[in-house]
């Protein structure tokens, strides 16, 4: 009998819906449009859909459970969502009790990035890692960690907020108010600026040409780059030393195994990665220099594998991870899965 | 029966060694100075003296165990010693296995920061925290992290190496070699340099008169500020907000339930507190701005204390603390540990 589990994606924008394998294959997928400005009423109805819809695919499977990723503020060991900015009306709902009850099944929630991580560490990049940290460098930057074995969580399950460390003084306020946040330096977004300073409409700029002459973004920036574009290489090594100083923080705060790279702007990985090594190996102290820094692997689904993991995985040690996958057939988390990004 | 272990607190300069009780009181204490130079079998052999010493002194109590805080870095699940710079000579020392050989008892070792920390949190400004940073701010700044009820270890347990987080761009650099580290802005050392650089000698400042002409130190900005000296207290201010950015990327990255401030600025906690509390309101998100930030209990016996809880409290997850403390009698920590400072 396969083991199983149903895993959701609770975004704002897009509600996804899969069940998972225990070794990592999405058996089955449903996406909508999340019912965001409605309120939790609305959503968790198209949760359930979204459940029967998957369960009448695959009437043979019986899933073990249910796993939830979703924006955070949350409590993951009670199962709540606090207040996450891009629900509305969402406060304080035990989600995974609710779940539990309409659906039958035992539930368990994580907030969206550490449930990426999660996926990683299990089916993708950061397999078999003792610790990890995973990144996603996108329209902002944030992450989750797995701390010898197991999601760090802290109090409220609110650690690994990597986007906002201070790592400079300089630059532009980032919205969170402060100066000089990983995020406000080098997500996508502060790449995308750096890029639109530095070119103006209608120069002739392969930039400007790949963005219709509007503003230009970090996607465009790759793209540009990966076309031999001078400014767009220029522009990506600023980013790899941003993005360098930033994991050499990680490297010297949790000490993890491996660093995976996720998010929009790591479709430029193999652009970025040796100017980040090489920032780290400038920046780290000797005994952290040489820790693999590397691509997530599961792409957009991380998020929906890391969710069924944690139903399918729920004894969090170090020697289960490793025993575990050590022993078991080669995953194959990206059946469904090979395109896209982990969304942030 | 008083459950008790014994205990060990390995420093470049100096050896010390304790029997420690269940409730976190010192029943014996023996210290020498450590011959470091004759590497590392003369040190054992000290150990092992100072361990025949109080256990003489004791001679009705049985300790369960040797718990031994030892300069990084090591490998706590090893028990090895890798290659401390204030030792010479000790490279890839199993120190566990060694003295638990030769003094017939199950030893534990862990580096000398996260046996501090441990030590707070088991009995002194941590207590019941689920989670808990711990950061001594002397000659440099180091730490260890409490992460979900465990101390936490990463690779080669090199994780909460704070000092050399970078979270500006500005400053002399580090002696690491990069420059904005935490410490490199923010020790006690750079404390001083920056109360030297504002004084000169024979100005007749508070600051020079207590350092008698020669270069200022930290310890002397905190006595002159306690004397209501506008230069020191200026310098503290700066110093605080400092701290105050340091500790707020802690927050985001850890998610204590607490921050406990130790080592030798922490004699100037008083002075420094509103000052590090409105920097991290300024700057932290929301959710992380009313966490609190208090100073260490155990003063320069924490690190002892830590290494004897290795034993004494040898299942490290958070129900244990909580309900175990919870259910317990006042510790009593500082019997023998009523002032001095945690010695990085």
């Amino acid at each position: 009998m396969t083991k199983v589990a149903l895993a959701f994606d609770l975004g704002g924008t897009e509600l996804r819906a899969a069940l998972v394998s225990k070794e990592g294959n999405l058996l089955s997928f449903a996406a909508a449009p999340t019912h965001a400005a409605e309120g939790p009423e609305a959503v968790i109805h198209q949760i359930e859909l979204l459940a029967a819809q998957i369960r009448a695919e695959t009437p043979d499977l019986v899933p073990i459970g249910v796993g939830i990723g979703a924006p955070g503020p949350l409590d993951p060991e009670a199962g709540i969502v606090i207040a996450p900015p891009t629900l509305a009306g969402w406060y304080e709902v035990p989600l995974a009790d609710i779940l539990s009850n309409r659906l039958g099944l035992p539930a368990k929630l994580e907030n969206d990035a550490n449930a990426a991580a999660f996926g990683e560490w299990r089916y993708g990049a950061g397999r078999g890692a003792g610790s990890m940290v995973f990144v996603t460098v996108s329209t902002g930057i944030g992450g989750g960690v797995i701390a010898d074995g197991r999601i760090l969580h802290g109090r409220r399950g609110l650690a690994a907020e990597i986007g906002h460390m201070t790592i400079t003084n300089e630059g532009e306020r980032c919205f969170c108010g402060a100066v000089g946040c990983f995020e406000a330096v080098a997500s996508g977004t502060a790449l995308g600026r750096r890029a639109t300073a530095r070119t103006r409409q209608f120069d002739g700029s392969m930039l400007r040409n790949l963005s219709a002459d509007l503003d230009v973004t970090g996607r465009h920036v790759v793209e540009a780059a990966r076309k031999g574009d001078r400014q767009a290489l220029e522009l990506l090594d600023a980013e790899a030393r941003w993005i360098g100083i930033g994991f050499t923080n990680l490297l010297h705060l949790y000490s993890p195994d491996t660093i995976v790279m996720g998010g929009g702007i790591s479709h430029g990985f193999d652009l970025l990665h040796d100017t980040i090594v090489a920032t780290v190996r400038d920046r780290a102290m000797q005994a952290y220099r040489d820790v693999p820094i590397v691509a997530a692997q599961l792409g957009r689904h991380a998020g929906l594998v890391g969710a069924a993991s944690l139903v399918l995985w729920n004894d969090h040690s170090t020697d289960s991870a490793a025993q575990g996958l050590a022993g078991s057939d080669t995953p194959g988390a990206n059946t469904l899965a090979n395109e896209g990004e982990v969304n942030r």
